[in-house]
């Protein structure tokens, strides 16, 4: 099977000219097109300023490794300012309609196209550059590890205290209330296992005080839980990580608070509170009435029209979000919790006042922080550039893979109810199983939820195999995929992104049983030694590898049982190839002008082999594979 | 060439219990699967209440038609409820993962889909059921008609009086002064005329005084241009129009004013006033300053942050848009000019805002009058369901409709500076033509413009051959596609808008030439005549069909040179089948379940031949045409 190469453009350096445009400024923005491609008449970029349609004409800057590039210059007019590339094909007899083709994010197309796929530039403050470097660690506190000079605590009143060793307990309300102890300082005294990883940035799921081992239900956001170290636990972690050259970000929910948040005790005990204000209270009801995260009572929603809110919360120098921040903590930045419902109540919708000025405030008090969202589905409708650096969602990347890797798979499970379960868990899905899913489909996907968000947005996604809310991908793995799935995390564009225990080759059937306290004493188990390898081996490559991080992405192939693209950067360019369990041989041949005989190339990771036939350049791997070649960088003429 | 029937809703009511649902009412929606798709193991509504997924399954309700029907209850808990169907496939054997498809607006997909082709439920007031059941027919004063009792007006003064057969004048300044004098009355004089083509709504193009023969350069919006007969003409038009049930809307710029404009006159004068606020001055500078439609001064924009031009203009009950929905005027509605840039300018955009006061204030006045809006691109980010009805856009289906049925030409024509061009114009795209497409390209356009905006919508989308502002498309039509061009407009889910002089068979190379005076002398012209009918019959058509109206549309058939589909409701529906100037002969077969040899069909329109073959119901046409068949309306099982 051969595609051939078609012309492209994406948001990187290689065809943008700043990563940081300004309004009113002049971009330069180049169109390579293959040599092979139907000549082309003219080329020109169509902008939307304003939502009205303006167009500029590109110039042909000459051709270089069998490419046409066409540049043009465009004025950078809204804050979120889209364009893309009409191409008027030069039709030879003047008695025919011109063919004209359209390059947008979704790809080449014949016909007109909807604004939503348009490529973008972003005037927003940029996200600083160490998340675009960064490969991410999520830690769940009460999971990851008990310090060594744990002094003597009880655990909370509301707990089931548990040996670190203990299986975990998914029946509520043990699921919950289960309490292993780890905490704060017994993160730092691992760092140094994080270091040997590769890990650059530390994501750390809630550490304020809740009635919950997972802490999504604060009682307050201006402590840190004292079963956790209390705040001097988390400067120390901090500090540490900052000295090993790492980063560390927070977790806030900014849909609800916990029912016990001294917030909510107090809008509860005094309706006049300017607390009152913080939620949704029904004041008809003699009973408290209020609204909540999916009707749990426990999780108070809150009302984002709220001035008083906003202020405590998000808003200014002394709120909440910029306290951690600052010193003595120094936080780099935040993960927020149910981000896509956050301001969302039927009829009101204040989602994107309240990330803005979010946002704003980080920009103030800490510019060089970041700010993920969590919107486990479709977040790109959120995803616009004028807040979130990136999202902890799902479809993009993470369920697509697992339909194209997993094997079927019906394990027995336990359910939160306590009933056994054989369906293998997807994401919430009533799917009953693993969707089936082919590497095309996969690499569908992947085009499909890119296409509407702006590149330095896509850069910033979360790309991870599973979360602290999901099923491990290892548990459902087909035989051989676990380094496939590694591989694409670090070599695709999106932020890599481990949950604590992947490099343990830990299972887990779902969110619950996927929280199992780090099995430190396996450390030297051969799996475990084999796991971690692999992790160290890739993330050492997408560290030491710049086209990796930011370089441009193409696809060169796709077919039912394997993918290959490539990222490029002027520099070098890292070609990728990934086979899938389907079946044993892969043999597929390249599209021309990726590499010739007479280039240098060295094989940076796998098996496969590349081979120059008659054809061009053919890639021959087996089974389920993923093998990485580095090839001379782009050359841009004129540049 | 057969496609398969598939899997099929929307938002008619064939498949949702009610077209006007209110927040936290349960919705019941259907789903139709035709006999030969795989079996289903189960069939679930995903919506996405405050962007979060919730699932309701449906259940089978029965089969009718060799289809099966499943039906759900869902709640709507936003304004914009959006919702999609997951099919749940019952893959045989429980070794392997399960197939999963998705149905949405754009169709079935096998993989996971983004939340913007979600079908929606919209609680905003539904526009009124006259605009589904208009055909509509613009109107641009200056040419119409003068009145027959025209009292001796002199041109005025800025204007350069022309003779009603003279011929249009493209250079500027000619291009906006030369002036015919039609006017309002002239207009109902020639009411008759409109009633026997059938026509139900009349959209006249600006009647406040401006400098320009098109008026889109008011001085004022809150009199009459006595041009055109001032405020008693209007009411005599409106009260005639009335009179024989036809409705009357009018065209408003919210985007800009003239410079002569009052308001701009008393903001240029007084920089104290409070018209000053209604602009965007900079204050910086000695000359007066301020932005623009597109940097021409003589049109300055508005400044939307303005409460003060709010009440003068949008909002309560004494503003210019409430004024002329009343008495004595009494109009029924607006189109609204440049309604894709109002409120937009650079870094603020409150287009939102202005667009839902603006409803608002309507539906205070009047509840029954509808809101169009001029975003002759794409238009779909605006057309949430939240105040627009429709709007004039030309990319989901008059321009892939030139592409597929014109033909290329090349006939000089003068332009605005006096310059012979020899290129067809196209919308203002700088494509060198008109692009080149074929029926399965104009069929794409029609689903990618028609997906991400709620069906209530679609129906007040104006389906346009050609407006004031665009060639005719008669100019370039290939031969014999002018009655399929008209068919396709009649038929396609859509508000049918005419441009005045369609019905003459004019022609026009672009937005000027096309604003020929009608020749009413030419009313016996075998041509005329002959295109008359044309419009005559096929508006008769639609009046009379009511699945032709608001029914629901099914493709059936799409190839290079053809295309069939289905209107259908459960009293009747109507197959329309068109062909194109691609080839001479076609023959095309249905997919299964359209019709049976037993049931009853009857051809209303067109020549082309129905035959049951072996294969399925075939269809047999030459040349370009359009033919129409009444067939049985769909069977809902349990209804």
């Amino acid at each position: 099977m051969r595609h051939s190469a078609l012309p492209h453009h994406d948001g990187s350096g290689l065809y943008v000219s700043t990563q940081t445009p300004k309004l009113g400024e002049r971009v330069t923005v180049r169109l390579r097109v293959p040599g092979s491609y139907p000549k082309l008449n003219k080329v020109i970029v169509r902008s939307n300023p304003d939502h009205e349609p303006h167009w500029d004409t590109a110039w042909r800057v000459g051709s270089a490794q069998g490419w046409d590039w066409w540049q043009a210059e465009i004025t950078v007019v809204n804050p979120r300012h889209r364009y893309r590339w009409m191409l008027v094909h030069d039709d030879a007899n003047s008695g025919t309609s011109p063919h004209i083709a359209w390059v947008n994010q979704a790809g080449l197309h014949a016909g007109e196209v909807l604004d939503t796929a348009d490529f973008s530039l972003i005037t927003q403050a940029p996200p600083p550059e160490w998340l675009t470097t960064s490969v991410m660690y999520q830690i769940f506190p009460d999971r990851f590890s008990p310090s060594s000079a744990q002094p003597e605590r009880a655990a909370p009143a509301w707990a089931q205290p548990a040996q670190w060793d203990d299986p975990v307990d998914p029946v509520m309300p043990a699921r919950v209330q289960q309490f292993y102890g780890g905490d704060l300082d017994g993160i730092t005294d691992r760092l140094e296992h994080l270091q040997d990883l590769g890990i650059s940035t530390i994501y750390l799921t809630p550490f304020f005080p809740g009635a919950s081992n997972h802490r999504y239900d604060a009682s307050s956001f201006t402590t840190v839980d004292p079963h956790l170290g209390g705040e001097e636990s988390l400067v120390r972690l901090v500090e540490s990580a900052h000295h090993l050259g790492m980063k560390v970000i927070g977790d806030l929910t900014t849909n609800h608070s916990g029912d016990r948040h001294e917030w909510f005790q107090r809008a509860l005990e005094d309706p006049d509170s300017p607390e009152r204000s913080f939620y949704y209270f029904s004041e008809t009801s003699s009973e408290p009435d209020y609204e909540s995260w999916l009707g749990t009572s426990t999780l108070p929603k809150f009302n984002w029209a709220s001035q008083a809110l906003r202020e405590a919360f998000i808003e200014g120098p002394h709120c909440v979000v910029a306290k951690w921040l600052k010193p003595p903590f120094n936080l780099d930045g935040w993960r927020i919790d149910v981000a896509n419902m956050t301001g969302r109540l039927r009829d009101i919708d204040l989602n994107t006042e309240v990330r803005t000025i979010l946002r704003r405030t980080m920009q103030e008090v800490k510019p060089d922080s970041v700010l993920l969202a969590e919107s486990t589905n479709d977040a790109t409708a959120d995803l616009t550039g004028d807040a979130w650096h990136g999202a902890m969602t799902y479809p993009c990347f993470t369920r697509p893979l697992w339909s194209w890797l997993s094997a079927p798979s019906h394990i027995p499970y336990c359910t939160a109810e306590g009933a056994e379960e054989t369906i293998p868990w997807f994401f919430g899905q009533p799917s009953g199983g693993i969707p089936a899913g082919t590497a095309q489909d996969f690499a569908a996907a992947v085009d499909r939820f890119s296409a509407p968000i702006p590149w330095r947005v896509r850069l910033g996604d979360m790309h991870a195999l599973n979360t602290h809310d999901t099923a491990r991908f290892a548990q459902n793995a087909a035989p051989g995929t676990v380094p496939v799935a590694v591989a694409l995390q670090m070599t695709l564009p999106g932020l890599p992104t481990l949950f604590a225990g992947d490099e343990f080759a830990l299972t887990g059937a779902d969110g619950e049983l996927s929280r199992t306290p780090l099995p430190w004493q396996r450390l030297d188990d051969p799996e475990v030694r084999e796991r971690i390898r692999l992790y160290r081996e890739l993330i050492a490559l997408r560290q030491n590898h710049q086209a990796l991080q930011s370089g441009s992405m193409r696809w060169l192939h796709r077919d039912e049982n394997s993918i290959a693209f490539i990222r490029e950067s002027s520099e070098e360019s890292v070609l990728i190839f990934a086979s899938g369990p389907g079946s044993q041989d892969h043999t597929v041949v390249l599209p021309h002008g990726v590499l010739s005989e007479t280039q240098s190339h060295e094989r940076l990771w796998g098996t496969a082999e590349l081979a120059f036939t008659e054809d061009g350049l053919g890639i021959q791997a087996s089974g389920p594979s993923c093998s990485l070649w580095s090839v001379p960088g782009v050359v841009v003429p004129g540049q």
